[in-house]
């Protein structure tokens, strides 16, 4: 389902998850919906539609079954949803969704803030979730959240991502999402993670990098180099997490599109379509976005040789 | 005077002429002193301080041996200025500076816009301009517009660049600076330029990025990668050419410090210093500033482990 070659990446679309889940403007069912369309028509391969998780606690997560359920299933694109615990990966079960992002935190104040338990309570959850959906067909990407520095923290310890690299093989993940959940990574520790992360396991893997101090695209640029051709990002460059105040968002989509096709590199998404994605955001949210591809298409640079 | 190791890299501060170039609020000779003077105390060690250009086109830019001349003149800060012909190079030569950036532009389109004069009268310029101010003992550096890729023009053949660059080098400047003026660069692009330019002289490169699309800070690291120690950038993001509607401003130079001093390269700048200059940036021109440090230091993230 993934292609990837040397000339191309593949980018999974967040904005309907980690994008929104953070906005305090209300997004309906519909609006979700039709950001989602709006998206696979621009041509993410996958896009994450939501999240099983606590709708107490992230409000704009509710009802991500009823998404599923009215969103086209004509096979071009890939829903995928977050889940975080086993009472997560049963409504996954029971939505009928093919593909899900399994996180856990590597470090152990963001986990408990996240999701209230430790690192290892997170791998014990995800040894009992994962190869149950494993077994009924599912496809399922590990994600480990803080892979690099916490804000809470400091520096993650490499040997704690590791280890849960270690046991997301064993569970048989099809993919290990690394992801700088506070955009605090540079781009040697990256890379250095990277190649670690590659000494112990051939899973394919995909970086999710926020943005907080203006590092996300140099950091999947320094990634793409040492040959990471999946990544997540966001339209708009909406995200962050609920449980860390300041964290800004995730690289924006259009932003990375538009970097790796100047490139040569193919990502498979209409870029101009974008546009309409970020003014359906722009006019919902009526604050700035940190996009430069959105600064541009909505001032007088549009057709004056930028675009 | 330029120290370069493998882990350091140095900054030429362009706020207080690009960065303010552009600007609809006036700055005051004061103003435009105590930027460059509080900058010099973050730790730049050269800082251009203005340009010698005509003021009826680039009306922030008056007076700039007023300002030179009120500096204080410890060694510690070197103080260039932009020229872009004979008559400016007639006036820094008056004023006794001791470093310029002479710019010429690779598109002819821009060229007529930016200096009314053709590429080749630009050189030609140069070839009367810089061996006068060599023969008096002043550093030249011999800058290039739209090395990259023009928005009036689109790409710019290497081949012109390279021809500015011979004879850059014939003249013996002591740098040469690569500068995407428009914004419009791409990693590969940047690669392939600095390579090609080896090729052919020893000078040191500079480069000058705009973040137009974004690529600022990745462009910058991408040269980093292959060796390139010199850059400009601009405190709080600002810049822009007044010929090129639409531009963006310069990397903000508290990004740039902040990605490299993460990295472990040193740079010789104070970045909680930046936050001051940015505060005073912000109260002046009452608008958003594109710098994500500046984004952090002005919210609630400070001092919750983003800085």
């Amino acid at each position: 389902m993934v292609l990837e070659t040397h000339q191309s990446v593949f980018i999974e679309e967040n904005s309907p998850r980690d994008g929104i889940q953070n906005e305090s403007a209300w997004f309906s069912l519909d609006e979700r919906i039709s950001l989602i369309e709006t998206l696979a028509e621009c041509g993410f391969q996958r896009i994450q539609i939501g999240a099983f998780v606590d709708s107490r606690k992230v409000p704009q997560m509710v009802d991500t079954e009823k998404i599923l359920d009215q969103l086209p299933h004509n096979g071009k694109t890939v829903y995928s949803a977050l889940v975080l615990n086993e009472c997560g990966m049963g409504r996954a079960l029971a939505s009928g969704i093919k593909h899900v992002s399994y996180f856990v935190s590597a470090s152990d104040t963001h986990s408990r803030k996240n999701t209230n338990r430790s690192v290892e309570e997170g791998i014990r959850s995800a040894f009992r979730a994962i190869p149950m959906a494993k077994s009924h067909g599912m496809a399922v990407q590990g994600g480990i959240m803080n892979a690099f520095r916490c804000q809470l923290e400091g520096m993650v310890p490499p040997e704690r991502v590791l280890r849960l690299v270690q046991a997301f093989t064993e569970m048989e993940v099809d993919e290990i999402n690394l992801a700088d959940t506070a955009g605090l990574a540079h781009p040697p520790q990256v890379i250095e993670l990277i190649g670690r992360v590659r000494d112990i396991c051939d899973t394919p893997i995909t970086l999710h990098l926020h943005d907080t101090l203006g590092f996300g695209l140099v950091n999947a640029y320094a990634a793409w180099n040492v040959g990471v051709r999946r990544f997540d990002a966001s339209c708009g460059g909406l995200g962050g997490c609920p449980f860390i105040p300041g964290v800004a968002g995730n690289i924006a989509s259009e932003d990375m599109v538009n970097l790796f096709e100047s490139m040569g590199v193919r990502t498979g998404v209409h870029l101009p379509g974008l546009a309409v994605v970020i003014g359906m955001l722009r006019d919902k949210l009526k604050h700035p976005l940190w996009s430069r591809y959105g600064s541009l298409s909505s001032e007088t640079a549009v057709n004056k040789g930028f675009m």
